[in-house]
Protein backbone atom coordinates (compact mmCIF):
# COMPACT_ATOMS: atom_id res chain seq x y z
CA UNK A 1 0.00 0.00 0.00
CA UNK A 2 1.62 3.50 -0.98
CA UNK A 3 1.28 6.55 0.82
CA UNK A 4 0.99 9.71 -0.44
CA UNK A 5 1.14 13.34 1.31
CA UNK A 6 -0.83 15.75 0.64
CA UNK A 7 0.23 20.00 1.12
CA UNK A 8 3.42 18.53 3.18
CA UNK A 9 5.08 21.06 5.13
CA UNK A 10 8.30 21.31 7.67
CA UNK A 11 6.10 20.43 10.40
CA UNK A 12 3.27 18.51 9.15
CA UNK A 13 0.87 17.12 6.33
CA UNK A 14 -2.14 18.46 5.54
CA UNK A 15 -3.85 14.74 4.57
CA UNK A 16 -2.04 11.67 4.19
CA UNK A 17 -3.49 9.23 2.14
CA UNK A 18 -2.83 5.14 2.89
CA UNK A 19 -4.36 2.38 0.86
CA UNK A 20 -7.63 3.78 0.34
CA UNK A 21 -7.49 5.74 3.87
CA UNK A 22 -7.64 9.57 3.97
CA UNK A 23 -6.26 11.47 7.41
CA UNK A 24 -6.54 15.11 7.29
CA UNK A 25 -4.76 17.23 9.71
CA UNK A 26 -6.98 19.36 12.40
CA UNK A 27 -8.19 22.03 9.91
CA UNK A 28 -8.30 25.73 11.56
CA UNK A 29 -10.07 28.85 10.21
CA UNK A 30 -8.11 31.47 7.95
CA UNK A 31 -9.63 34.03 10.06
CA UNK A 32 -9.21 33.59 13.71
CA UNK A 33 -11.18 36.45 14.93
CA UNK A 34 -13.83 35.28 13.08
CA UNK A 35 -17.18 34.26 14.71
CA UNK A 36 -17.79 30.70 15.47
CA UNK A 37 -20.15 30.13 12.59
CA UNK A 38 -17.76 31.46 9.98
CA UNK A 39 -14.51 29.86 11.47
CA UNK A 40 -16.87 26.87 11.30
CA UNK A 41 -17.58 27.45 7.77
CA UNK A 42 -14.12 28.15 6.49
CA UNK A 43 -12.78 24.87 8.24
CA UNK A 44 -15.56 23.04 6.24
CA UNK A 45 -14.61 24.78 2.99
CA UNK A 46 -11.13 23.78 3.92
CA UNK A 47 -12.00 20.47 4.56
CA UNK A 48 -13.78 20.03 1.45
CA UNK A 49 -10.79 21.52 -0.65
CA UNK A 50 -8.39 18.77 0.67
CA UNK A 51 -10.85 16.01 0.17
CA UNK A 52 -11.15 16.77 -3.70
CA UNK A 53 -7.36 17.47 -4.03
CA UNK A 54 -7.41 13.54 -2.73
CA UNK A 55 -9.99 12.46 -5.39
CA UNK A 56 -13.02 12.39 -2.65
CA UNK A 57 -15.30 14.32 -0.88
CA UNK A 58 -17.47 14.43 2.20
CA UNK A 59 -19.54 12.11 0.78
CA UNK A 60 -16.79 9.34 2.01
CA UNK A 61 -16.00 11.14 5.17
CA UNK A 62 -15.83 8.30 7.59
CA UNK A 63 -14.78 9.81 11.02
CA UNK A 64 -15.10 13.68 12.35
CA UNK A 65 -13.65 15.01 15.40
CA UNK A 66 -14.70 18.52 16.40
CA UNK A 67 -12.54 20.31 18.70
CA UNK A 68 -14.27 23.54 20.03
CA UNK A 69 -11.84 26.05 22.07
CA UNK A 70 -15.35 26.88 24.40
CA UNK A 71 -17.95 24.15 24.52
CA UNK A 72 -20.58 26.88 24.62
CA UNK A 73 -20.13 27.22 20.56
CA UNK A 74 -21.36 23.86 20.16
CA UNK A 75 -25.04 24.73 19.35
CA UNK A 76 -23.68 27.85 16.78
CA UNK A 77 -21.10 25.26 15.38
CA UNK A 78 -23.78 22.89 14.56
CA UNK A 79 -25.65 25.58 12.94
CA UNK A 80 -23.17 25.72 10.06
CA UNK A 81 -22.15 21.78 10.71
CA UNK A 82 -25.43 20.29 9.92
CA UNK A 83 -26.08 22.43 6.61
CA UNK A 84 -22.65 20.98 5.64
CA UNK A 85 -22.76 17.31 6.45
CA UNK A 86 -23.81 14.87 3.28
CA UNK A 87 -27.35 13.78 5.40
CA UNK A 88 -27.37 10.35 3.03
CA UNK A 89 -23.83 9.61 4.38
CA UNK A 90 -23.07 11.05 7.92
CA UNK A 91 -19.49 9.93 9.01
CA UNK A 92 -19.18 9.33 12.66
CA UNK A 93 -18.54 11.47 15.44
CA UNK A 94 -17.14 12.93 18.44
CA UNK A 95 -17.33 16.41 19.56
CA UNK A 96 -15.51 17.91 22.71
CA UNK A 97 -13.74 21.15 24.33
CA UNK A 98 -9.99 21.59 23.71
CA UNK A 99 -8.22 24.66 24.33
CA UNK A 100 -6.15 25.19 20.62
CA UNK A 101 -2.76 26.82 19.26
CA UNK A 102 -4.10 29.81 19.31
CA UNK A 103 -6.30 31.31 22.14
CA UNK A 104 -8.57 32.79 19.43
CA UNK A 105 -9.33 29.94 17.17
CA UNK A 106 -12.60 28.46 18.52
CA UNK A 107 -13.05 25.73 16.27
CA UNK A 108 -10.16 22.79 15.02
CA UNK A 109 -11.71 19.64 12.40
CA UNK A 110 -10.16 16.39 12.32
CA UNK A 111 -11.47 14.25 9.82
CA UNK A 112 -11.09 10.70 8.12
CA UNK A 113 -12.22 9.37 4.83
CA UNK A 114 -12.44 6.69 2.34
CA UNK A 115 -10.79 7.69 -1.46
CA UNK A 116 -12.59 6.06 -4.03
CA UNK B 1 -14.24 -1.16 -0.68
CA UNK B 2 -17.77 -0.68 0.48
CA UNK B 3 -18.88 1.97 3.45
CA UNK B 4 -21.54 0.76 5.59
CA UNK B 5 -22.79 3.64 7.71
CA UNK B 6 -24.85 2.19 11.23
CA UNK B 7 -27.91 4.06 12.87
CA UNK B 8 -27.03 7.03 10.47
CA UNK B 9 -28.93 10.43 11.51
CA UNK B 10 -29.05 13.91 10.39
CA UNK B 11 -26.11 14.57 12.34
CA UNK B 12 -23.69 11.58 12.33
CA UNK B 13 -23.82 7.66 11.91
CA UNK B 14 -22.81 5.61 15.19
CA UNK B 15 -20.71 3.72 13.15
CA UNK B 16 -19.30 3.37 10.08
CA UNK B 17 -17.48 0.23 8.07
CA UNK B 18 -14.66 0.85 5.65
CA UNK B 19 -13.42 -2.17 4.54
CA UNK B 20 -12.75 -4.13 7.34
CA UNK B 21 -12.14 -0.90 9.72
CA UNK B 22 -15.19 0.24 12.05
CA UNK B 23 -14.92 3.70 13.26
CA UNK B 24 -17.84 4.67 16.12
CA UNK B 25 -18.90 7.86 17.00
CA UNK B 26 -18.63 9.14 20.39
CA UNK B 27 -20.45 6.79 22.66
CA UNK B 28 -21.97 8.81 26.08
CA UNK B 29 -24.36 7.65 28.40
CA UNK B 30 -27.87 7.39 28.47
CA UNK B 31 -28.39 8.74 31.75
CA UNK B 32 -26.33 11.95 32.09
CA UNK B 33 -27.07 12.39 35.62
CA UNK B 34 -25.31 9.31 36.73
CA UNK B 35 -22.77 8.53 38.45
CA UNK B 36 -19.17 7.86 36.51
CA UNK B 37 -18.83 4.70 37.07
CA UNK B 38 -22.99 3.77 35.85
CA UNK B 39 -22.34 6.42 32.67
CA UNK B 40 -18.85 4.50 32.21
CA UNK B 41 -20.66 1.15 32.11
CA UNK B 42 -23.72 2.67 29.77
CA UNK B 43 -21.08 3.71 27.36
CA UNK B 44 -19.45 0.53 27.18
CA UNK B 45 -22.98 -1.32 26.71
CA UNK B 46 -23.24 0.93 23.73
CA UNK B 47 -20.14 0.42 22.28
CA UNK B 48 -21.00 -3.63 22.48
CA UNK B 49 -23.87 -3.30 21.12
CA UNK B 50 -22.35 -1.10 17.97
CA UNK B 51 -19.75 -3.69 17.52
CA UNK B 52 -22.15 -6.55 17.27
CA UNK B 53 -24.51 -4.48 15.35
CA UNK B 54 -21.27 -4.70 12.87
CA UNK B 55 -20.29 -8.13 13.34
CA UNK B 56 -17.48 -7.68 15.64
CA UNK B 57 -16.94 -7.56 19.22
CA UNK B 58 -14.65 -6.04 21.66
CA UNK B 59 -11.96 -8.66 20.98
CA UNK B 60 -11.44 -6.98 17.72
CA UNK B 61 -11.10 -3.07 19.31
CA UNK B 62 -8.04 -1.99 17.75
CA UNK B 63 -8.08 1.57 19.28
CA UNK B 64 -9.57 3.68 22.29
CA UNK B 65 -10.04 7.14 23.31
CA UNK B 66 -11.36 8.14 26.62
CA UNK B 67 -12.49 11.40 27.21
CA UNK B 68 -13.26 12.12 30.91
CA UNK B 69 -15.07 15.23 31.92
CA UNK B 70 -12.89 15.51 35.12
CA UNK B 71 -9.70 13.78 34.88
CA UNK B 72 -10.54 13.06 38.56
CA UNK B 73 -12.48 10.56 37.27
CA UNK B 74 -9.07 8.49 36.10
CA UNK B 75 -9.41 5.46 38.69
CA UNK B 76 -13.17 5.47 38.80
CA UNK B 77 -13.27 5.25 34.86
CA UNK B 78 -10.74 2.47 34.83
CA UNK B 79 -12.49 -0.07 37.67
CA UNK B 80 -15.24 -0.32 35.07
CA UNK B 81 -13.08 -0.15 31.98
CA UNK B 82 -10.45 -2.68 33.13
CA UNK B 83 -13.52 -5.08 33.89
CA UNK B 84 -14.95 -4.69 30.38
CA UNK B 85 -11.94 -5.50 28.29
CA UNK B 86 -10.92 -8.53 26.85
CA UNK B 87 -7.59 -9.19 28.56
CA UNK B 88 -6.34 -11.34 25.82
CA UNK B 89 -7.10 -8.78 23.46
CA UNK B 90 -6.22 -5.40 24.84
CA UNK B 91 -6.42 -2.20 22.25
CA UNK B 92 -4.09 0.72 22.25
CA UNK B 93 -5.70 3.47 24.35
CA UNK B 94 -5.76 7.15 25.30
CA UNK B 95 -7.22 8.76 28.12
CA UNK B 96 -7.54 12.65 28.77
CA UNK B 97 -9.67 15.82 30.54
CA UNK B 98 -12.14 17.13 27.79
CA UNK B 99 -15.32 19.15 28.64
CA UNK B 100 -18.26 17.46 26.61
CA UNK B 101 -21.26 18.00 25.15
CA UNK B 102 -23.59 18.52 28.20
CA UNK B 103 -21.80 19.72 31.07
CA UNK B 104 -23.48 16.40 33.18
CA UNK B 105 -22.00 13.72 30.91
CA UNK B 106 -18.81 12.63 32.40
CA UNK B 107 -17.08 10.22 29.76
CA UNK B 108 -17.11 9.70 26.30
CA UNK B 109 -15.46 6.80 24.49
CA UNK B 110 -14.79 6.29 20.75
CA UNK B 111 -13.73 3.10 19.45
CA UNK B 112 -11.85 1.86 16.42
CA UNK B 113 -12.56 -1.95 15.74
CA UNK B 114 -11.46 -4.52 13.06
CA UNK B 115 -14.78 -6.07 11.40
CA UNK B 116 -13.37 -10.46 10.16
CA UNK C 1 -6.73 -9.25 8.03
CA UNK C 2 -4.82 -10.29 11.16
CA UNK C 3 -4.37 -8.34 14.19
CA UNK C 4 -1.49 -8.25 16.04
CA UNK C 5 -0.77 -6.44 19.55
CA UNK C 6 2.62 -5.24 20.90
CA UNK C 7 3.05 -4.64 24.50
CA UNK C 8 -0.39 -5.73 25.12
CA UNK C 9 -0.94 -5.17 29.17
CA UNK C 10 -4.02 -5.83 31.36
CA UNK C 11 -5.69 -2.35 30.68
CA UNK C 12 -4.17 -1.57 26.62
CA UNK C 13 -1.69 -2.73 24.27
CA UNK C 14 1.24 -0.05 23.68
CA UNK C 15 0.17 -0.71 19.66
CA UNK C 16 -1.84 -2.98 17.55
CA UNK C 17 -1.26 -3.72 14.10
CA UNK C 18 -4.26 -4.42 11.59
CA UNK C 19 -3.38 -4.94 8.15
CA UNK C 20 -1.32 -2.67 7.46
CA UNK C 21 -1.59 -0.20 10.16
CA UNK C 22 -0.60 0.53 13.29
CA UNK C 23 -2.40 2.29 16.09
CA UNK C 24 -0.36 3.21 18.84
CA UNK C 25 -1.51 3.85 22.49
CA UNK C 26 -1.11 7.32 24.00
CA UNK C 27 1.91 7.99 24.53
CA UNK C 28 3.66 9.72 27.68
CA UNK C 29 7.19 10.48 29.33
CA UNK C 30 9.25 8.22 31.59
CA UNK C 31 9.73 11.01 33.73
CA UNK C 32 6.92 13.34 34.32
CA UNK C 33 8.41 15.68 36.32
CA UNK C 34 10.64 16.62 33.29
CA UNK C 35 10.82 19.64 31.30
CA UNK C 36 8.30 19.83 28.36
CA UNK C 37 11.53 19.66 26.10
CA UNK C 38 12.86 16.20 27.79
CA UNK C 39 9.43 14.80 28.36
CA UNK C 40 8.29 15.18 24.59
CA UNK C 41 11.68 13.33 23.62
CA UNK C 42 11.07 10.63 25.58
CA UNK C 43 7.61 10.28 23.92
CA UNK C 44 9.05 10.63 20.64
CA UNK C 45 12.02 7.94 21.88
CA UNK C 46 9.20 5.56 23.10
CA UNK C 47 7.47 6.17 19.59
CA UNK C 48 10.48 5.44 17.55
CA UNK C 49 11.17 2.02 19.48
CA UNK C 50 7.23 0.95 19.18
CA UNK C 51 7.21 1.45 15.52
CA UNK C 52 10.55 -0.22 14.99
CA UNK C 53 8.57 -3.19 17.31
CA UNK C 54 6.31 -3.56 14.45
CA UNK C 55 8.85 -3.28 11.76
CA UNK C 56 8.28 0.32 10.83
CA UNK C 57 9.37 3.86 11.36
CA UNK C 58 8.49 7.82 11.68
CA UNK C 59 8.80 7.58 7.75
CA UNK C 60 5.73 5.62 7.65
CA UNK C 61 3.94 7.74 10.09
CA UNK C 62 0.31 9.08 8.60
CA UNK C 63 -1.77 11.16 11.89
CA UNK C 64 -0.51 12.39 14.90
CA UNK C 65 -2.59 13.74 17.72
CA UNK C 66 -0.53 16.14 20.03
CA UNK C 67 -2.06 16.51 23.36
CA UNK C 68 -0.44 19.31 25.84
CA UNK C 69 -1.17 19.46 29.44
CA UNK C 70 -1.28 23.14 28.86
CA UNK C 71 -1.13 25.16 25.49
CA UNK C 72 1.54 27.52 26.20
CA UNK C 73 4.15 24.34 25.90
CA UNK C 74 2.84 24.42 22.37
CA UNK C 75 6.36 26.24 21.18
CA UNK C 76 8.53 23.93 23.54
CA UNK C 77 7.02 21.19 22.48
CA UNK C 78 7.14 21.77 18.72
CA UNK C 79 10.99 22.69 19.08
CA UNK C 80 11.49 18.94 19.61
CA UNK C 81 9.06 17.70 17.51
CA UNK C 82 10.22 19.84 14.49
CA UNK C 83 13.92 18.20 15.06
CA UNK C 84 12.25 14.88 15.27
CA UNK C 85 10.06 14.79 12.16
CA UNK C 86 11.41 12.80 8.92
CA UNK C 87 10.88 16.32 7.20
CA UNK C 88 10.42 14.05 3.87
CA UNK C 89 7.11 12.19 5.21
CA UNK C 90 5.43 14.67 7.15
CA UNK C 91 2.18 12.81 8.59
CA UNK C 92 -0.67 14.87 9.24
CA UNK C 93 -0.81 16.19 12.55
CA UNK C 94 -3.27 17.76 15.20
CA UNK C 95 -2.41 19.73 18.53
CA UNK C 96 -4.23 20.54 21.46
CA UNK C 97 -4.65 21.45 25.15
CA UNK C 98 -6.20 18.27 27.26
CA UNK C 99 -5.16 17.55 30.85
CA UNK C 100 -3.86 13.80 31.12
CA UNK C 101 -3.88 11.03 33.63
CA UNK C 102 -1.37 12.98 35.93
CA UNK C 103 -1.05 16.29 36.20
CA UNK C 104 2.74 16.28 35.88
CA UNK C 105 1.95 14.97 32.59
CA UNK C 106 2.88 17.83 29.76
CA UNK C 107 2.67 15.85 26.58
CA UNK C 108 0.64 12.89 25.31
CA UNK C 109 1.17 11.77 22.20
CA UNK C 110 -0.66 9.13 19.63
CA UNK C 111 0.30 7.89 15.85
CA UNK C 112 -1.36 6.09 13.35
CA UNK C 113 1.60 4.47 10.67
CA UNK C 114 1.26 2.57 7.65
CA UNK C 115 3.48 -0.68 8.09
CA UNK C 116 4.98 -1.66 4.59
Amino acid sequence: MTVTRYQPGPRMSQAVRHGNTLYLAGQVAADEFATIEVQTQQVLDKIDALLAAAGTDKSKALSVQVLLGNITDFAAMNSVYDQWIDKSNPPARAAFEARLASPNLRVEIIVVAAVE
